[in-house]
Parts: structure tokens; sequence; C-alpha cells
């Protein structure tokens, strides 16, 4: 999601159209906004009707809810794997496991979010860009000049002359590195990984939405854990239980989306 | 798939109706069949279109074809894992971690095949009786009696006064199992784990069908293998690729069927 620009208050501009009724889906939490608008059409004698679809919208606008209640943004934790919870292995041969339709889709949520994080491992290892290729499409853009890049946020030190330049650099708790960014108008962040971030994300509780492409291989590798054999000490109090929200194919893949299982956060 | 019963032909029960046309999906690779039938009907003047919605029919029979062809069973090997492919905690706490429905399902499935198998260390943990409830529902059975439940097989040995006696305890290597099986007339074996018969099956190139039944959680156990940590000396060679068959949702669970991405056999 975007961050809205400056825009003007458009209460006033539905009031001198003559407008005789407005449905509004939900109110806005911003306490810059809060209903003040909605109380001003109902003085002008404009019917007003709130909560139509309020799910739909909710579920739409929930990064920006998220930030607006919580000065954080949305984090996105987008994962890939093999159908045994495998990811690239380590030597980075495996990182075109998933195929292009998932490769672009991750581009798409890039140029959906307003910051994207990795690890300082992973910009060693691969020397990402991460910058935003082919979207938006052309035909939906509003500004025909081209794509804003998200803002780069690198866990760690980026070393000098990674691509990932210019970008912040955050040693820290995750915590605090939320608030400062929420702070900065990033209303949406998007994780991209390594293994050793993502962990650190969804165990600091931190994960709001999971998005995870899964490959229809098994690696099937010298480590004996996972799948197909034993994996140590774990007991189902270890287990962390989410929800499936969608499930799409993506040319030979899957990408599946799950949110945490109670309530998010405090629009839950 | 059930094995198919004693049945006689029905070509002199089509002559002797006097119908014009028959509509052949595939023909039987069954060498005592093998097409006579055919021969027979367009001798007596009627006219046979063979290979209609072949594709459809060959898929619907495939365990009935591949044992035809090759004289084993279709091996349908089951698996049920979290998100980042974690199967059930070796102290048995997390059996329960898919919901009912997926319950329903495997019972399903176990209807549907003719042996299930698994290995002694799951009958020592589990003591599994491996039989099937409420399925097929009352509506779908032929014979009003109930189910019969699927031949039982024991990969190894099964301790005395264990619930899936009377069953096949099997020492040996998987394609004599195999072989075996399929002259019992086995259509189709279903594979029940645990993880190390799994990877049996699986290393030996065994399995035709993958059922995985996947639960919106994940392990953050102790072990860091995995999804979320590095995962050892693992490389792109030892990737398996199939291909995704079916994905839908079972309650809050997944069930994603995946084949081997090359010919499966000698129908492939």
């Amino acid at each position: 999601m975007q961050s809205p620009g400056p825009t003007g208050p458009c209460t006033e501009a539905l009031i001198a159209a003559g407008v005789a009724r407005v449905v509004v889906g939900i109110e806005d939490p911003d306490p810059q906004v809060a209903g003040s608008g909605i109380a001003r059409l109902r003085s002008a004698g404009i019917q007003v009707d709130v909560g139509v679809a309020d799910e739909e919208v909710t579920q739409q606008l929930r990064p920006y809810l998220h930030h607006r209640r919580t000065g954080r943004p949305w984090v996105v934790l987008k994962l890939a794997a093999t159908i045994n919870g495998r990811v690239a292995a380590p030597d980075g041969s495996s990182q075109w496991i998933t195929g292009p339709e998932v490769r672009a889709d991750v581009h798409r949520l890039r140029g959906e979010s307003d910051a994207v994080l990795v690890g300082a491992g992973t910009v060693r290892a691969d020397d990402p860009s991460l910058t935003v290729r082919d979207w938006p499409p052309p035909e939906l853009r509003i500004d025909p000049s081209g794509v804003r890049d998200p803002k780069r946020v690198v866990l760690g030190s980026a070393p000098t002359g990674a691509k990932v330049h210019p970008c912040l650099e955050f040693d820290g708790e995750i915590p605090d590195l939320l608030d400062q960014l929420g702070v900065e108008s990033v209303v949406q962040l998007m994780v991209e990984g390594g293994p050793r971030v993502a962990h650190a994300f969804h165990h600091s509780r931190s994960v709001n939405e999971y998005v995870v492409y899964i490959a229809p291989a098994l690696f099937a590798g010298g480590d004996a854990a996972g799948l197909f054999a034993g994996s140590g000490a774990m007991s189902i109090e270890g287990v962390w239980r989410g929800r499936f929200e969608e499930v799409v194919t993506l040319g030979g893949d899957l990408r599946v989306m799950m949110l945490p299982g109670g309530a998010v956060d405090s629009e839950g």
C-alpha cells in the first residue's frame, strides 16, 4: 500500500456539489480526521450511512488502518520454500526454485510496499538491488513517469558498494525499527529475508501477514530433519497457529497468504 | 480405487441390446482384454469411437492403468505438515495439528485404497488400527452392509497385541514389496508414514502421488533447520521437482496433490 499523499478534504466539495447521500465504509481512525468530516456532512443536511461493506473495506485498508492505530507499518513477511519447507540452498544455487510468475509477484509486492527489508547476510550473499521491475503495469500507473522504488532497509550493515545503497542500515530491536519506520510514514514493510531475519520478525510477533510461495519440489539433501525424518525435541508446545486467508496458483507454484490466528492487533 | 471384482464382459450384452454406437474413453491395457471387445463390437456392425475424453478417463483410472501396466500398485504417499514443512512432533503431542476435515479425508483415502502401509516405528509409537471410519457415506455404499477395510501392511514387525493385526509384516526392499502387493491385486497402496517410511518410498522413486495436508501453523522449536534458519550443506543438486495437480481447502487446512514432474511411468 502506498502512503497517502497530501489531499484536501473532500467534505466541502461534496457539500458544494449538492450530494444528497454519502455512503461510508468505515470511519478513518486517523486522529486528525476521526469523524469530523461525517459530522460536517450531516450538519449540512446530507444523509450519511456508515458501515457499508465495512469488512471488505477494512481488509483492503488494513495496512493503513494498522499504521494509524499502532504507529507502525503493516509487516508482510515473504517466504519461498519447497513443499517440505526448505528454503533456498545456502550456496545460493536454488534461488530460482520458484518460477517467473512468482518473481513477477514479488515485484508487485515490493511495488505496493513503502519499504523493503533484508538482513546483512542476504546483502553479502546475493547483493540484491531490491528495486521494482515491471510494476505497476503501464495501464495502472497514475504517474506515467514510472515506478517509485520502496525505501530499502538492511538489518545490520551493508558493505560499501552493495547495490542496496542508498538504504537505512539499522542495528537494534525490531520494535524500535518499526516505530522509526512508522514515523517515516512507512505504511507497509515487506520483509524479504533471509531465514534468520524471518525468524527474528516471526519470533518477536511482528509479522502481520505471511506470504509463502511454495514450489512443487522436495529438498532431499543430507539434512535429515524436516518432513522426511525425525526433527529433534520439538513438541506441540512450540507450535504457532495462524489461518490461511488465500491460496492461488502462480504458474507452477502456489502463493499462500496466512494471518496470525488470534487478534492481529487492535483492529482485530 | 477398489480393485475390480469379477465382472462378465459387457460386449455380448451390448450386441444383444441392439446398440448402434459405443463410445470408449481408452482401451483397457489388461492383456486379457486388450481391444478384443472393441473388435467384437465392430465385427457385429456397431460403430465404436475410441479416445473420447481420454485424458479425463486416464486420470480417473490411473491407479488401475498403472497396476495393469507395471504389475505394481499406484502408491499414494500421505503427508501432513505445518507450512514450514514440520511433521508431528516426535513425542506424538502434535498428531492432531490438522483439523477434523483432514481426518475425514484421510479415512476417505484409506477407504479408496486396497492397502495401507505404516512403519514399525509408527505402530510402536501410535498403535494405529488403520481402519476406515465413516467412509463411504451411506448414500454412496453399493454394499449396504458397510465398509471394506483396506489390507494393512507394516514395514518391519508389529508387536504382538498391536491394533494393526492382522497385517502383512514385510522386511525387504520396497520394489519387492510392491511386486508382491501387485500380485495380490492391490491396485492402490496408501503410505501413511512415519517420516522415515515416507523418505524411503520417496528416495526409491516409488511414489506416484503425493497428498500433502498443510496446517496454517509454524513449528518454531529448538531445531533451527528448515524454513527459518540455515539448513546445512544442501544445494539445488538435491532438489526433486514435481508438479501441483490440485489444491483445495479442507476446513482450515489445505490439501495439496503433487505428482512427479517427469513421466510418472509407462502411461506418462
